[in-house]
C-alpha cells in the first residue's frame, strides 16, 4: 500500500534503534521530516505554504476565494517517542487531500470549499513551552511575535530554530471553515473493545503547574539533619503526594504525574538548593479535577522544611467538540461499514484549539496496549489504513458542505 | 594582615554574586586560581612542581635527598560553594611553608626534613567522579592513566581539561614523610563551644551508592495509573526513605542525603523512564551505618512499580588518624595557648587518603553555624589567622622531626 510505504519512508527521519523517533520541534530531524512532506505535497500537486511560526499547509484550491477545510496534525515528537503520534495524522491528511483532489477531478465530488493538509508547529511542547503552539497562534490564542521569542533550555529561540531548518516562512494562513484530525488513541479502549474508529466528543479537563522548591545548599556529609532545608526531599514528597492523589478517587478518574524535574546544584555531596518541576493532573470529571487541585495545594502547604512557589498554574477545561461534526463522522463510519464509538480524549491535540473557532472532527484509531509517548507505541497497518479511509470520507463530506446543508 | 589580603585576592577567582566561588576542578576559574598560587610560590621562593594529574607542589629543600613534610588541601570547589572550603587550607599551607623557610633561614628551626605546600586535584568530585582524586593517585589508590581518562558529563576527559588550563604536568611527586592539613570544620561544634582548634582523631564511616531506577516511558495525559512504571515516583520514594532512615537512630548519629538526581527523558508530558541518583549515608558509629545500609537495601527491595539497580556501592570505613600526630598537635596548641578539642570529621578530606601512608595531622577552625558547601559559608578572620599560626607550629614540629624523636 502506498500509504504504508510513505509512512515507513517518513519514519526513517530521526529513527531510534528501538523503533521510535526523536524529532523534537525545529530540530534537524524535524526539518528533514518537513522537507519530506513538502516534497510529497509538490509531487502530488498541493501548494506548500509555510507561515511565520512554521505551520505547513499543503493547499488545493477548488473554489477561488472560498475558505478551507483544514485537516492535519503534527510532525514533531517527544525526545524519544513512537513514530505514530502526530506523524500518522499528518500523512493521513496528505493522503486524504490527494484522494479528494482526485474525486473532484473525476467529478465524483462537487466541492463547496477548498482543502488543505496541515502540519502544526510544536504540538508536543517538550523543546519549546507551551505545547499546541502552532495551532495556538493560528486561532489567535498566542501572539506570533511572542512565540518567536520563546527559547529552549539551550537559549535558542523559536525564530532562530525555525530559520535554521528553513521553516520560518512568510506565507498567509489559509482561512478555515472546518477542521478534521486523526490520531492514535493513546489509550487501550478501542483495542480492548475491538472497535476500529473513535469519534471524540470532548477532552478531559487538565491542570498543569510549574513549581519551584527552594531549599538551602549545604554539605551532605557535614550538615546535621535538623539544620537541613533539602529541596530534593521536599520535591520528592510532592511527587509522591501527586501519585497518592490518584488513589483517593475511583479507578481511572484522575491522572497525576510529574514529567519534568530538575535539581540544582545536582552534585553528589551537596544537599540540593532548588528543584523545578512540572505537575500534570487530568480528569474526565471537572469536579474531580477541582477536588484534586485543592488537595494538591494542601499537600504543598504542608511542607515546612522548604519553601514552595507555584510559578504557573493553568487550567485546560473540558470542552465539547461540535455535535454536528460528531454526527457527520458517525454517518461516515456507518456508510463505510467501520465499527466506531464516541469517546473522550485524555491527551491534548491541536483539534482542542481548532474546535474553539470552527466545527472540528477528531478521530482515533486503536493503540496496542494503549502505549504512547514511548518507542513501543504501535498501531497495526490495517487500523492505519481504515483510519485513512475514514478521514478521507469525513473530509470529503466537509469539503462538499455537509455541515452547512444539514444545519 | 598579609594572609587575609592574599585570601581576599584569591577569592576573586570564580567569585559569585552571593559571596561564594564557582571553580570546579580544571575549569577556567580553577586554572586562574592555580596560576595565582604558582605565582605566589614563585614570589616566595618555593619551587612549583605539577604532576600528571594536576597536583601542585610548592617545595622547599633544606636537606638534600630527605623526604618532605607535605601540607595542603584543595583549590577546587563545588559548583556554587563557599570560598573557605579547601582554598583556606591551601593558602594557609603556603604561608606555613614560607614561615618555616624564614625560621630555617634565621636559625630558629633546624630541619630534619624538607617541606612542601600542596594543592590536590579534584577533591570535590562534582565535575569528575570520584572525589579525593589527586591525593588518591598520590597514595596509589588510583592509577594515574585511568584517572586521566575519566570524563565529565560533557564528555571532557581529565587529561584534556588539565591540558586546557595548562596543568597537565610532568613533575615528580615529592616523597612524603608526614602530612598536615587545615580546613574549616563544616559543622557547628567549635563555634558553639567557643573552641579555636579542632584536632581530628578519625573520620565518620560513609557509604555511597549510585542507583538507577528503571521505569517505562509513557504519556502523562493518556496512560492509566495502573499501567504506569514511573521512574520518578519510584526514585522519589527512595529519597524520602533515605530521609526517614535518619529518624530511626538517636539524633545526630546518621546523615543521609541524595545530592545528584537526573530524570529521563525529562519532558513535561512524559512519564519518566529512568532516574539516576547518588545516595550518601554517614555515621560516627560503623554499626549504625551497617544497620542503615541494610534498611536502605530493604526499602529499595520493596519498590515493585519500577526496577532499581545498585550500580556502585562503596564503603569508606571509619579509620583513625595516628595518635602520635594528634599528640603533637595537642602539644603545639597548648604551647601556643590556643583552645582545642579532639573531634571526628564527618566530611572526607585529602588527609583521609594521606593518613593511609604517613602520619597525618588534620586540623579544623570554626565554621559559623556549621554552614558548608554553600555561598553562606563563613569563618571569621581571627579564626583563620589562629589556624595559620597553629598549622605553622604543627608543620614546624613535623619538619624538625618531633614525631621521630618522641617515638
Amino acid at each position: 500500500m502506498q500509504f504504508i510505504d510513505d509512512f515507513n519512508a517518513m519514519s526513517q527521519f530521526g529513527a531510534t534503534a528501538a523503533g521510535g523517533v526523536d524529532r523534537e520541534a525545529a530540530t534537524a530531524d524535524d526539518g528533514r521530516t518537513r522537507r519530506f512532506l513538502a516534497d510529497w505535497f509538490d509531487r502530488h500537486g498541493l501548494t506548500t505554504i509555510v507561515d511565520a511560526v512554521g505551520n505547513m499547509y499543503g493547499t488545493v484550491e477548488f473554489v477561488p476565494g472560498a475558505p478551507y477545510v483544514l485537516v492535519g496534525s503534527h510532525l514533531d515528537s517527544q525526545p524519544t517517542a513512537g513514530k505514530y503520534d502526530g506523524a500518522y495524522g499528518v500523512l493521513a491528511a496528505a493522503h486524504a487531500v490527494q484522494a479528494i483532489k482526485e474525486k473532484v477531478a473525476d467529478g465524483s465530488l462537487t466541492p463547496r470549499f477548498n482543502v488543505a493538509a496541515v502540519n502544526w508547529f510544536n504540538e508536543e511542547g517538550s523543546r519549546f513551552s507551551p505545547s499546541l503552539m502552532g495551532s495556538g497562534v493560528y486561532i489567535g490564542k498566542f501572539d506570533a511575535e511572542n512565540i518567536l521569542k520563546v527559547t529552549d533550555r539551550a537559549g535558542i529561540s523559536v525564530r532562530d530554530a525555525l530559520s535554521d531548518i528553513g521553516f520560518h516562512g512568510t506565507g498567509t494562513q489559509p482561512e478555515a471553515v472546518s477542521y478534521a484530525e486523526i490520531h492514535i488513541e493513546q489509550g487501550p479502549i478501542l483495542e480492548h473493545e475491538g472497535t476500529t474508529i473513535g469519534i471524540v466528543t470532548a477532552n478531559w479537563a487538565a491542570r498543569k503547574y510549574s513549581i519551584t522548591v527552594h531549599g538551602e545548599q549545604s554539605h551532605t556529609g557535614a550538615t546535621h539533619m535538623a539544620l537541613r532545608h533539602d529541596a530534593l526531599v521536599g520535591a520528592s514528597k510532592i511527587v509522591v503526594a501527586a501519585r497518592e492523589l490518584t488513589k483517593k478517587f475511583p479507578d481511572g478518574l484522575l491522572l497525576a504525574s510529574v514529567g519534568q524535574f530538575d535539581v540544582e546544584p545536582n552534585s553528589p555531596i551537596v544537599v540540593p538548593s532548588k528543584v523545578t518541576m512540572a505537575i500534570d493532573i487530568r480528569s474526565s470529571d471537572p469536579e474531580v479535577l477541582e477536588q484534586a487541585h485543592a488537595m494538591l495545594l494542601d499537600a504543598i502547604a504542608e511542607e515546612t522544611e522548604v519553601q514552595i512557589s507555584i510559578d504557573t498554574s493553568a487550567l485546560r477545561p473540558s470542552t465539547s467538540y461540535q455535535t454536528e461534526g460528531v454526527e457527520l463522522a458517525e454517518k461516515a463510519a456507518t456508510d463505510l461499514g467501520l465499527s466506531y464509538r464516541t469517546m473522550l480524549t485524555m491527551a491534548g491535540h491541536d483539534s482542542v484549539n481548532m474546535k474553539d473557532i470552527v466545527p472540528t472532527v477528531m478521530l482515533f484509531v486503536p493503540s496496542v496496549d494503549g502505549i504512547s509517548h514511548s518507542e513501543k507505541e504501535l498501531t497495526h497497518d490495517a487500523d492505519l489504513l481504515d483510519g485513512v479511509t475514514m478521514l478521507t470520507e469525513t473530509v470529503a463530506r466537509l469539503v462538499r458542505g455537509d455541515l452547512e446543508t444539514s444545519s
